[in-house]
């Protein structure tokens, strides 16, 4: 069994490469909550409805966001009717959205709406969020307000500078069933090349996953999201420099040295192996670029062959 | 300036036919929100759209809801996701109860939000909620459990027998602002023709409303929506006989006696004309049925011509 730590685009990517070498019933993500939202009542999950959709072959790879082949018709009534649409919602998309918010109002617990909803998609990975209860990241913005992370990553394009990040709920947030065991059985821990700050780091926040982490360090290869310098999607760059690290491949090995083993670095990065390799991190160097789907099982091949 | 009373859809046309004969800015429409609804988490006042959407022109005039020429994306997405379907959401529809739920959430008042989405409409009758605050149509099956009125409505298809109906929130709900007001400073009050138990009930269970009503009843003028023994649309005749009235004009009469001055009755009825007055119910004989605007404009001109 293969547990992997994950974020949206970055993690479903590599979730898809990992099924290619794996069998699907071999495999569980841990997914983060964080960026949940409530939009005009629904319940948003971005990162667990990514991971979803890419997995079902539905995703939208232009945008990184949505299904593939959408229609906008909800939402452009909404912008005739003055609402906001700074959140876009497909009409396709939006049935998971009612889909789940029915469910958790009915009492279900979002890891059992998170598998009825991957069933229905024909996904045959596990998929868990971290907690079923309120995990919330919150941006605080340099010289302004604190706000939700769906504000700064969408609203605001995370073109603005950050000064702090917080994950609101996770003092009291337990585990969602099944997590901890996932972490503790594992035959090896992945990494997936996700935002070390608001996607991998919510997931150290709920109580018991960062103990867990810390006892099976050398059993933990992760995937550096950072290639040359930059995320090749997203503000993990911008976010590891602005709040204290620095954006290369030894910054994300900074980021994780307290808890991870291994660290997967690009072709391009391979001068810094030795940089890595001294904040106390392993290192493996490999074409990283998730390109193909070619390229993809290869890079999950290195991590699997990295576990031993 | 004239007020109505209104549920759905025979109040929604006859709406139409009012602003043909009167400026809209005279007109104020007092609807009926013991429909009201959660849809997936969505906050759904049917009777409000109906009336909206009918005066915008752009209602679906032969489902009776929902708007024409609409699209169903959402809800066959959620139907592949097992999701329920029972209640119908057009995709544009949908934009709807997005706004209004997010509106809802910010703190806005069922009446402002109303207000608003009949200018983005371009409706210009005041579209009054009766109240701002919960009001729930509760319907007793016969012998069987107390369900929302949406399930009886929508789901059972109104083809079970009914026992009782209550008012679930009635006994704290204030009247929305501007209700006693346009209830008071009428010139004239209509009762459009809609189901007297459970589209105008609601209105009187609002606390002031059933009073003011009874020191206006000779400023009162009602039409009746039954027809020749029958509802043209929707189960009023089935409720009435159920209720223990009767299902024709003289049940209509004796349901609303105590505060209604007069019924406008069809021609088809002519012949019950003295046993509507027999009920102490003033009663005028007209062509009823809206099937042209230009009936519905005429009938409008005969509850104006009875106010005098």
């Amino acid at each position: 069994m293969i547990t992997a730590l994950a974020g949206g685009v970055g993690a479903a990517r590599f979730l898809q490469g990992l099924v290619q070498v794996l069998p699907p019933s071999e495999v569980t993500a841990i997914v983060n909550t964080g960026d949940d939202t409530l939009v005009h009542g629904l319940h948003v999950s971005p990162d667990l409805d990514t991971v979803t959709y890419t997995l079902a072959g539905a995703a939208n790879d232009e945008t990184g966001w949505g299904l593939a082949g959408e229609t906008w018709t909800t939402m452009e009534a909404l912008a005739r009717l003055g609402g906001e649409t700074w959140f876009n919602l497909g009409d396709r998309d939006l049935a998971t959205h009612l889909y789940r918010t029915h469910r958790l109002a009915d009492g279900a617990a979002l890891s059992e709406v998170t598998g009825e909803l991957a069933r229905a998609w024909g996904v045959e990975i596990r998929i868990l969020p971290v907690t079923d209860d309120r995990l919330s990241t919150r941006i605080q913005l340099r010289g302004g307000p604190e706000v939700a992370f769906q504000e700064y990553f969408v609203r605001l394009r995370h073109e603005v500078p950050v000064s702090g990040v917080r994950f609101d709920g996770a003092a009291v947030a337990r585990p969602a069933p099944g997590v901890i065991d996932a972490l503790e059985g594992a035959r090896g821990i992945v990494v997936c090349p996700s935002n070390p700050v608001v996607s991998i780091d919510p997931l150290l926040a709920i109580d018991g996953v960062a103990r867990v982490l810390g006892k099976r360090r050398d059993r933990i290869v992760g995937i550096s999201p950072i290639v040359a310098g930059s995320a090749l999607k997203g503000p993990a760059d911008r976010l590891l420099r602005e709040l204290g690290s620095e954006p290369s491949v030894t910054g994300v090995a900074r980021w994780y040295t307290s808890w991870l083993g291994t660290l997967v670095i690009d072709e391009a990065d391979a001068a810094l192996a030795p940089a890595v390799e001294a904040e106390g991190v392993r290192c493996i160097v490999a074409p990283t670029v998730m390109g193909t789907p070619e390229r993809v099982a290869a890079l999950a091949r290195v991590v699997l062959d990295a576990l031993g």
